[in-house]
């Protein structure tokens, strides 16, 4: 399809092209006549133009493009002073247009006209990855970067995405991705892949956006598994019997990767996970328990941070710092230092439990001494649990998990100093 | 698939439902909500009965919702003001972040987290159209209209619509919706439906939105033919000799509807013809013209309003008249009265030629005497026609229509008068 | 797809034509060439060129090479019979395989050859409903008419069929022919179509073949009902109130019809019954019956031919007649002699009651004088049912039913004689 | 789609199986009831029944299960001589119809009423290839195999095959099956997969059945080029410059594999080689020559054979003797002794050249001492190159191939004797 659209496009630039021959002006004049009445008639060809042109681009140069779209294509604020003057003093339907005009940056126009080419949405993601790698300090640029945020948000709202499963007959092109994306539990071969994708009792979704169906937003891997499993060894050994979907009990949610760095800070983890229980809740009605098994990334860095980090060697030890590091390590506004916590725990999980020999990779190790933790999605308590979250930083967790936290914090061993 | 998709949702929706009893608070504090953090989590729940209570209130009840939209969600002007003034001290990333959220009234954001559910860009789309029959003068409600025109024209990006050709193998429940919404030349029947369909010298392209599957956006019907044809009666007689489409040299777009009133004022046309006449130069290489066979819908009114009704009876005459209402008749920018004149000028066609007797429906008498016009769309000359229009002003036309243009109106007949 | 196929067949028998000329052959020497080596590289083109020059012949020249195929590619008795000799001797592979080759006339390898080219399976069971209208008393003929039905009982094998839905979303062209293919109560416009395809209480099923994807080769359409239905006419009645389909109790098999003369005698009707059954119970699992509303189409008939044709006016009367007709009444295999009775009774299902004003329509009013009968489908019986019919040609029918057909028939009313 | 049809129909089989019990009768006696009455209503259950339990067999008991069918439900040679002798007296469409009857053995309409299981059409694939590896010189089983061929030729006619580009898009669990089929050159990877398949001048293409989606039943591997070329080492080598598909002007194919070892005694390869041709030349109407890149599987084993092992070791001989096996080397119907030679000479392709180094793998060492040929398909001349071939087994090849043949063959070297 996305072949036959670009060939049909194509087709119609050359000849545009044969009549206009290739343009060698500026970038900067191309996208002006791309904002103007040019762009309306011929602005397939100068979009494209200017596509392919900043895609070939060095960095340097992306980055003098991004200056001059974040300095001379944004908002006028005496225009819309003014503007914002007379919608005071007569808030009609006109002031109103002039003042919601001067209050947007003629580069929101720019990429919504240069969306116009096939494929061009995923380049202008891949635009805004470019921005957040060079923006600096540079707030021009940060003005950019902002800006494609917030179109961003608006075209990949979630009624416009669409939930796919991924599994052993998805297109190769694609589990390529997957391999590539997989950011918790990383995937070492197709090998592996496939024992991830084809049992019947693995699951793995994904978010898509119509205009970009190679493209995975973000996807998470289900293991369907009897009783909360403990340890992601268990959950990926090589040799495992694999269970009747029907005879599960619990859906583990055990890896979720974003998959487009352009799209940092658009967050779809929470709808994807919603999503997918609602399916899994329909094709298997006895399944009870929606659980995550999380990496704990940043435990071992507070556990050293407070002078803990010779304590960390016994499970038990591990999993009481684990509990507290949890649910009272907090930074600024009150919420959990570990942003895996923070992003669970305001999806409404709570808690459940600590396996302090969760994840004994050499990644896992380094991380959080080996630690993972289940979040539990009740369905039930879901909402209750993001509000008392949200508005009052309470975290919710098993009682058991609770009391570890409340109990003391080892003493710091003592060092033998050098004069000892 | 989007019955797969509801039902998904109205699962997770009814264990919410469950869990929380069918809310009965009134619509504003639902949207509140939705707004702040419980919408972070149940926002699906919330979203879904905000729009089920608005699809079953009367106009009055829509009236009082978009007035509450319009004030009490409206931006907030001393806020922008005092945001203004901080960025123009400090252009900081984040005295740019707060300028932008002030700038927005919170009603946008509203609208995208009511599109979560599947579904809802749709009725959103329903609820401009109510919003542009019921808005009257008051300015509250414009704003609203306003803001989701802003919202549509990115959410139905060009980049995000999807050509898909409409013929005798199309859905019924599609055809039914090309049969409604035909605006130029009304479908009597089925039987009149496969006439414009089925033939192999007949063909319609429409554009659609991927999460509005079954709802075209706007549809372009199109005539192969060998020369360029001057009346509609001729090219929908019931029988004609059918073409193959390999002898055809020209295709004739001879009815262009759109289909949704709530996406009034966003322009799809000008990208339809491009997208289709690429199409049909892939498929049809030997196609020499693309044409027009357009109504002239203002030209009785402006010879009536010039006085002169009783001279359109003879052909020669209507067709001096025409010229002259195409090319000399304004309106205050200087653009042509006629609105299908002005849509295809601007897209860099020009006037071909003028048929006096190409509309002898009763509805093609009343609006131009039964004049029909064609507007050609020559590639190599687009792009000039459009500048020379939308800078200048300069309607191109061929040289004998210009002529008729230059040449004098026939004086107004004398009215022979009752004490003659 | 089928364009496509076609286009690209097209293309390969264009480059032979030009390497090979239009061949103008008797249409026997190009069979004789697909039937030989040549068939083998160049068989594309000389069986397009057959079925090509067979479509466009007059029906006596169809006949002439009917009697080619039935009389000159006919079985060879002589060889059959030594080649039955020899395997009665040495039962060998090669011997069996020789017997086997003798046993196929070679007719039927070239229906074989002649599938390969795409559409020519729809091509050649068109070409044995031509046999089936012309064959006449002609034995060669009627060889070759036995010949393909037993190639298509091989390749329209339940296990090659497909069901698809037949609604308001199918294709049009489809659509088209369901309208026309209707054998029971026929659909007079597409008003009455929409009627019965589009309310969620109706459904629609057929049997389409993967290479004849546009004809349905069956279809059945269903009413979902509470309480068994006992009248067309309020079934299909213009203003009904439409049934949630998760409220109805029964599922109401209301017409039947075959689509392709040339698949009679290939039976679809059990199969389809069985797997729509299937269908319907998955998603509406609360249906507790399935049913017919099927007409008696040789009452009236029978009812003449005992000389009560004047007793048939009552309605208790009619129900009586229509009771020992379809119990008692019955041709020379013992079986009855209503050819709907034979089949529903043959699939399982038993005569559940009776409707003298079932259908007042005037085919209706002909054929059975406005009588109706449900045949009822219990899964837990239709198994026995079925034996006790085929086996001991018992017909099963409701015990009311049963009383009816053992009562007396009325007396012949006395005709009023002219010498009276 | 083939899950849910699976689904559905085993809800009915699961009613049925509750109102019946499972069956534990002999399997003999299920066939028996599946051919007679009781398979008209309950023949799903009865056929899946008996595809279970054959497949759970051991070999053992599937060849006593092969014996029932091959002496059981045999031809009856009496019935068939008299029903022969019936038709001779009179040829009416009855006695026809008797002859054609009495000469099918009842296993197939067996088989075929197995076949109307979802999934049964590859299980009886795969009990052929069963069959093929049990039957040993068993007469009775050799007879059922041949009756499943004969089947097969019908069910998998070339009109009912799908051809489907296999690429990087292509489902992963299907290419496994190319990874596990590729019988040529081995595919060590899906690295190596993906070398084969991803690049723009690379492309595979395979024959589907419609009720087999997920099995290729033959595919060809080709290579676009420049110019003919005459290794697989360079075709295949990981590091080689990318050729845009506009710019080559030759379309190789390098591998071609059959999958389903139950089809043997099927051809597909003319017919796949004959599409594909026409696919590419559709889409790269640029292509010049469509040739091979051939094995010589038989040529080592000739050369030894011939005393002439030693000499194979020069280029120069090699290719000579390249020539002669392929040419001049003969198996008792004068057709060429070498398999794929038979395979391209038979399709109407002809001898383009020769080359001793074309394969250095060790399996091409060992077959034929590295060398491999060309056979080109020149569309003008393959109607009679196939004929020159099948009818008077003429070999066409290039001349200079055809003097290489005709020049004497080295002589044997002298074996130094140990008692020289």
């Amino acid at each position: 399809m996305s072949l036959m659209a670009d060939l049909l496009s194509t087709l119609f630039e050359r000849r545009y092209a044969a009549a206009e021959t290739r343009d060698d002006r500026p970038m900067r004049q191309l996208a002006q006549d791309l904002l103007t009445s040019r762009g309306e008639v011929s602005g397939m060809a100068l979009a494209r133009q200017i596509l392919d042109r900043y895609a070939a681009r060095t960095d340097d140069r992306k980055r003098s493009f991004f200056e001059y779209l974040g300095r001379e294509l944004d908002i006028d604020a005496d225009a819309m002073r003014s503007a914002l003057e007379a919608y005071g003093a007569d808030p009609s339907k006109r002031n109103y247009g002039r003042l919601m005009a001067a209050s947007e940056p003629r580069r929101q126009e720019l990429a919504r006209r240069l969306n116009q080419v096939p494929g061009a949405t995923g380049r202008l993601v891949e635009m805004r990855a470019d921005l957040l790698r060079l923006a600096g300090d540079d707030p021009a640029l940060a003005r950019v970067e902002s800006d494609l945020r917030h179109l961003f948000a608006s075209w990949f709202n979630r009624g416009f995405l669409v939930l796919r499963p991924i599994n052993w007959e998805s297109p190769a092109h694609i589990l390529d991705k997957i391999i590539a994306y997989e950011a918790v539990h990383a995937i070492h071969s197709w090998d592996d892949l496939r024992r991830r994708l084809r049992p019947a009792d693995r699951r793995c979704f994904g978010f898509f956006h119509p205009v970009m169906p190679d493209e995975p937003l973000i996807f998470v891997q289900v293991a369907l598994t009897r009783g909360i499993p403990g340890s992601i060894q268990g959950l990926l050994a090589e040799e495992r019997p694999e269970l009747k979907p029907g005879e599960a009990d619990t859906a583990v949610f055990y890896s979720i990767s974003n998959c487009q760095a352009g799209l940092a800070g658009i967050s779809f983890g929470n709808s994807l996970i919603k999503q997918v229980v609602e399916d899994l809740s329909r094709e298997l009605p006895q399944l009870k328990s929606f659980v995550t098994l999380s990496p704990i990334p940043g435990l071992m860095r507070w556990v050293e941070s407070e002078g803990l980090g010779d304590r960390a060697g016994s499970p038990e030890t591990l999993r009481l710092l684990a509990a507290h590091y949890l649910i009272n390590a907090k930074r600024r506004e009150e919420k959990p230092l570990d942003p895996v916590a923070r992003f669970h725990l305001n999806n409404g999980a709570f808690i459940h439990n600590i396996h302090p020999m969760g994840d004994l990779s050499p990644n896992g190790l380094t991380q959080s001494g080996g630690a993972m933790v289940n979040y539990l999605y009740d369905l039930k308590r879901i909402s209750k649990n993001h509000e008392d979250f949200a508005n009052n930083n309470k975290v919710v967790a098993a009682k058991e998990i609770l009391n570890l936290a409340r109990a003391p914090l080892p003493a710091p061993q003592l060092r033998t100093g050098t004069d000892a």
